[in-house]
This record gives C-alpha cells, sequence and structure tokens, in this order.
C-alpha cells in the first residue's frame, strides 16, 4: 500500500482540503509554497497516464474548485499543476499557488511549516469550497 | 489573437502532432527536452482552470495517447505534466518526457534544436499516435 493510500485510509494523518468517492486531496507536507495541495485517485496507479479513462475525465473536474479555494486563499497570480511522481508510485498532482515558474520548480528548497501553519492554511482553502 | 489561436490557424507553423475539434498538440518550440509537447484548446481562455467543464472532462483524454506515443518515442521515466501558464494568456498544458524532476523545471535553459531535429521526433512521436 502506498504512502497516499495510508493517508487516504487515515493511517497516516494529513491536511485534507476535499474527498469524494474516488479522489481525495490534501495539503502537500513538503509544500513549494502555502497552500500547495495534492490530488489523488483513491484506486492506486503507478504513472498518471495510465489512469482509467473515466478517473481521468473527472480529475480535473475535481480540482477545479479546489484550485478556484486555492487561489481564493493564497496570494498569487494563478494556480499552476504539475504531474511528476518519480517518488511514489501513485499517480498524484500538484496544484500550487504560482507567482513565477520557480513556485513550479520541484528542485528547489521545500518549505518547513509549523503545524499551526498548515491548519492556517486548511482552514483558508476549505471555507472557500 | 493569441500567439496559440495563430498556431491553430496555421498563420504561424508548428510541429503538428495531433488536433481534433476541441484541441492541438505541438511540439513546445522553446522544449525542456526534445519530446516537449504542449496541448492547447481552441478556445481561448487565460487561466486553466477557467476552462469549461467540458472541455476539462476532455483535455485528459485527448492527453492520454499523446503523452504514450512521446513515452514511446523518447527515452524517459514517464511523462510529467506541467501548467504554468504566466507568459502566454491561452491556457495550455506542457508534456514532458522526464528522467528527473528537473526536466520539469521551467527556470532551466531551454533546448535548441535545429529544424531537422524537430521534424524527427514529431514524426516519432506522430509514428505512435
Amino acid at each position: 500500500m502506498t504512502i497516499f493510500s495510508k493517508i487516504i485510509k487515515g493511517e497516516i494523518p494529513s491536511y485534507k482540503i476535499a474527498e469524494n468517492d474516488r479522489f481525495y486531496a490534501f495539503l502537500d507536507i513538503f509544500p513549494l509554497v502555502e497552500g500547495h495541495t495534492l490530488i489523488v485517485p483513491k484506486v492506486e496507479t503507478d504513472k498518471f497516464f495510465d489512469v482509467s479513462d473515466e478517473l481521468l475525465a473527472e480529475w480535473l473536474l475535481f480540482a477545479k474548485p479546489i484550485a478556484r479555494a486555492i487561489e481564493a486563499a493564497v496570494p498569487c497570480n494563478r494556480v499552476g499543476v504539475s504531474v511528476v511522481g518519480l517518488e511514489v508510485p501513485h499517480a498524484h498532482m500538484h496544484l500550487v499557488p504560482i507567482n513565477s515558474a520557480d513556485d513550479l520548480n520541484f528542485t528547489r528548497a521545500k518549505l518547513k511549516l509549523s503545524p499551526e501553519e498548515f491548519k492556517q492554511v486548511q482552514d483558508r482553502i476549505v471555507a472557500g469550497l
């Protein structure tokens, strides 16, 4: 079972943003910027483009209101999207509020936020959903 | 009219990969790596998450066979996805064959390929569709 499946099942705690029957969204614990959110389908698939057509068709519709809530909660030019997938073999999408291309650069150092800071940004995003 | 609309209309040449009634895919002329492809909807919308639900639901289904053709054509671990959108106000998605997170780092220098090199990678990708 991947670390994301353990998060979805609640075996590992997360700052949850949204959930439906097929997807789970939560704050990335190693954020590029505040508000950095992950979207993960509940079914485990390694590569993003091996995900079923049914889930791919729903993915961006699940992401849309979350992206808008992030954009409302965190000062930014817009919400960027990234799918990398070289570390956890469970397809996932990053939603990141960006002001520059460097805000989507996964080679740079990640932020260290306190639990209180994570909780605050979680609350602000969830309030906009 | 955005530069992407001019490309879609053929007023600016491009190395076309695929097209349907709603989307156009072509090689990024400033590629991060060989095979770097852009997917653009024919309707102009600035921000990705302002694109209509109908198009968002179709977007990843249009991208899937292209991503698989890129993965077959270019040696890579997998195809990554990025939506940045800070330069051209016409929503677009990057499909990039990656071996590391740095291959999706838009702050790094872009490749300079010759027309022959673009044509060769275009032919290899299109052959896999």
